[in-house]
């Protein structure tokens, strides 16, 4: 299966506490694609600026990544900056440029509106929702969120939802959107809403998934040096839904499996800023520390 | 095997957003003992005061705990008063009255000196040394510690590490004890000290059992429904060191075994207030609660 991702697309400024990078490659959409496409062939739509040099786009070696959907506009692109500190799990905004992500309409190619799978990335609801008009019937519909969305979209975000097989979001954005500080609770709520399944992000600790019959409950791997934290989750989301697609089945034991793979492809990409790690990525090592995780949570 | 416990004996003032309980028994000993009396026999050293009434530790029935250590001193029982906010997280010590405890000295009756395994509760690290010092030649030594004792007593907790088998303590204490962020360096640094083992509480997010060999991730159990939060760690404990002693082996997979038991006893204790839930909880229970955790992590 094919999978169909839209949106952003950032030159990210990451200072962490050795090293600082500009103008790095980065966004949802981009860490996404680069996750997936270890599994499936993905179909990316997004805007960038006059300034945005397509070759910094180095996902490694034969990626079936199809940047048709990329356009480029009048302007410069979303730029966003962000200091880590000692503690990785904690960081600072230092600015977001909206620039021509802004005034972003996303427009699907015909050729990618039958995608077989589509992962809404973290973008405004209005938009998720423009994109959601313009496919034919896909298999899975896998959406992710944020805060700002959250409190500031509601309405449109709950269309969005209803419409979504599967939601993804972190603990805190559940916590946000359902009232319920118990994360079961929360997911209870979401189940009610319209996605059959729930995936809750918890950073080093890992993640849950949640259907009305299943509860799985996934430990991150233990990643000794994190250099730049900057797209685990789109990453996580990119292994996750790429698992998928490669195995053409939804299965709850598929979701788990899919699950320990996103959670692999994570712990890799945050061992170098931007996409280097995941360019260097082999399959061998990929299977290597999916093995590992299993030994890990054993007995 | 059986097992001595050294540790406080409380009575608890515990607020929480929807009850709240006054001088309800508690303390590192007590629930730790009642913890791992569901596998195995455990003699209990501690101290009370004059208005301490025996009869309060209602532990259930015919649990093999012996009270021969439990001495009685002339004025007021250790109270603790805490109060937990709606996310059962964060507690705030309302006060913290020492009384008796604080003139404690651990004075181990003589049949308790050859018991099998030694868990050494949450308390002053000299105090910790005094057992050591009175006890012949056990199989294993298992020490917990906190954030007091880790700044003001460092020379004597570092003593009492190199002389431990297992160390236990929460992501906070492993941090503040090695320096470390990242939790497997620091169990890295602290199997350099002398534990062969080293036990990561995360709370909500479960647990981490790390050796020089081995590393072992545990889920918490998703409990619906918390009440009062006191006493899990000490619950986790006793279930952990509980079933060791049942098992009478002390392998990598007896371990993973024992952190996954000592995960179901904590996740029952936090249903209810003191020792309520432990004491009408069942073996079924146990047994049904372990499964549906195999079930969680399964893929």
């Amino acid at each position: 299966m094919n999978i169909l991702v839209v949106g952003s697309i950032a030159l990210d400024t990451i200072e962490t506490p050795e090293h600082s990078v500009d103008n790095s490659p980065g966004g949802s959409a981009l860490y996404f694609s680069n996750a997936a496409s270890f599994f499936a062939p993905v179909n990316v739509v997004g805007v960038v600026g006059e300034d945005f040099k397509l070759h910094v786009i180095d996902f490694g070696n034969n990626r079936p990544v199809n940047f048709d959907g990329l356009y480029t506009e009048k302007g410069k692109t979303f730029r966003w900056g962000g200091r880590y500190h000692e503690n990785p799990n904690k960081r600072d905004t230092l600015f977001t440029h909206l620039n021509v992500f802004e005034n972003f309409k996303p427009d699907i190619p015909a050729h990618f509106r039958d995608s077989d799978i589509v992962f809404l990335a973290n973008i405004d609801p209005e938009l998720q929702l423009q994109v959601l008009n313009q496919i034919s019937d896909p298999k899975l519909i896998v959406t992710d969120t944020m805060n700002f969305w959250i409190s500031g979209k509601r309405s449109a975000l709950e269309k969005v939802i209803q419409n979504s097989n599967i939601l993804i979001l972190n603990d805190e954005e559940i916590r946000q959107l359902t009232g319920k500080i118990n994360l079961r609770d929360g997911a209870e709520v979401i189940l009610e809403k319209g996605p059959e399944v729930v995936v809750i992000k918890k950073g080093e600790h890992g993640a849950v998934l949640m259907s009305k019959s299943s509860y799985f409950v996934a430990p991150a791997y233990p990643v000794q040096k994190v250099v730049d934290p900057t797209g685990a989750g789109d990453s996580f989301a990119g292994g996750f839904v790429g698992y998928l697609a490669k195995n053409e089945n939804f299965h709850d034991h598929d979701l788990r499996k899919a699950i320990m793979y996103g959670t692999v492809v994570a712990s890799y990409c945050v061992e170098d800023f931007s996409f280097k790690r995941l360019a260097r990525l082999t399959n061998e090592e990929l299977i290597s520390r999916y093995d590992s995780l299993k030994e890990m949570t054993a007995y």
